[in-house]
């Protein structure tokens, strides 16, 4: 095994060369004996190292923004960018059939694992270990975090902002529903009264369209 | 503060006296210092010493009946039973208006501040000291868990156990929707062809009618 990669080389050996570890980068597809225990215990370790750093770098977020950024960091792409930029997928037991699945599938493979190996560390190594490793992992990520207002949907944003201008909400109505009942296209208009302030947008589903006509009105409120 | 309930008792005089604690204890009802914060930590810490529990103490349940035991204990009643039996809800700061709410209202704001008093436990003596705490408050509770297989839903389990004795699935059919639109009711139906089982059920969806109706041929087969 290669212990070149980021993702291992930041573990001391014992923790490389025990069966939790083997464990943990063995897929089901390779039989009973693989990662999906691990990943269910790292997926909370995980979540705890995360909150608690969340909730000592934003000493005034509120809960819903930790919320949000929590979300960001464990559920979003972070996790498989990690993985990928390790090339963690080179070093799994994968049976035959997943070595060759690409795009989506392969990506929540490897994320899958990462978070196997974390459980992995904290069997072996206890919390603290397994925190430091995630923050290492992590790394310049966590430095590097957005406004917590910019991870909000753009509906709330609108909302928000022109609640805080004095302004009455925005009101939202679909335009047209346009292909097949499983393929449904929706336009959307976001309309803003007071403001003058007309936009349009399409989406598979009447929130998402109405998502993204939020977000053109809020690109214009915010310019002016 | 009274200290001889159980959530207070188990922990050190530090702990107790301190700003965070007191924090923890105060509902957002009070004003801006609250423990909306330290809920959203106290859950993740909960979360992992949950999950790092039935790791160990069930080591051959699968991932997801480690999923479900995890839900069962922690979002479940638990907490608030366990909230309610420290009569919790004497010793917390909450405005005027909350004091009088009564049933689920009162049960999710003491299950949120037992949360928040977890994360400020973590906060102040770290995460081990967090785990004993949260495995003395749950005590016996972790040592009387339910058989897994139990906490799986009943059309799950039917369909498993049809499996196992080779029979086919079973069918499910709508015989009846009544109501108005915003509360309909569901009459279902759950057909086992080859044990001649046939079981009705009402609900307030199909999905929780179809449930029923496979609970009730659950357990007629499982009393054959």
């Amino acid at each position: 095994m290669g212990h070149k990669i980021t993702v291992f080389k930041l573990l001391d050996a014992d923790v490389l060369d025990s069966d939790v570890f083997q464990k943990a980068i063995t897929h089901r597809s390779m039989g009973k004996k693989n990662n999906e225990r691990l990943e269910f215990l790292g997926d909370s370790v995980l979540g705890l190292v995360i909150s608690d750093f969340l909730f000592e770098y934003f000493p005034n977020a509120k809960e819903g923004e930790l919320s949000r950024f929590r979300s960001h960091l464990v559920r979003g792409t972070t996790l498989s960018e990690i993985a990928a930029e390790s090339h963690l997928g080179d070093y799994l037991n994968l049976g035959e059939g997943e070595l060759k699945s690409g795009g989506f599938r392969r990506e929540s493979i490897m994320e899958d694992a990462l978070e196997a190996i974390i459980g992995a560390v904290y069997t072996i190594k206890g919390f603290d270990y397994a925190r430091s490793y995630i923050l290492s992992l992590f790394g310049e990520r966590l430095n590097n975090l957005p406004d917590p207002e910019l991870l909000k949907d753009p509906k709330s944003r609108l909302q928000e902002w022109l609640q805080s201008e004095g302004r009455p909400v925005p009101s939202y109505r679909v335009l047209d529903i346009s292909g097949d009942a499983h393929q449904q296209k929706f336009l959307t208009e976001c309309r803003i009264e007071s403001l003058d302030i007309v936009t349009q947008a399409e989406g598979s589903s009447r929130r998402k369209a109405e998502q993204s006509a939020a977000e053109k009105a809020l690109n214009i409120v915010l310019r002016h």
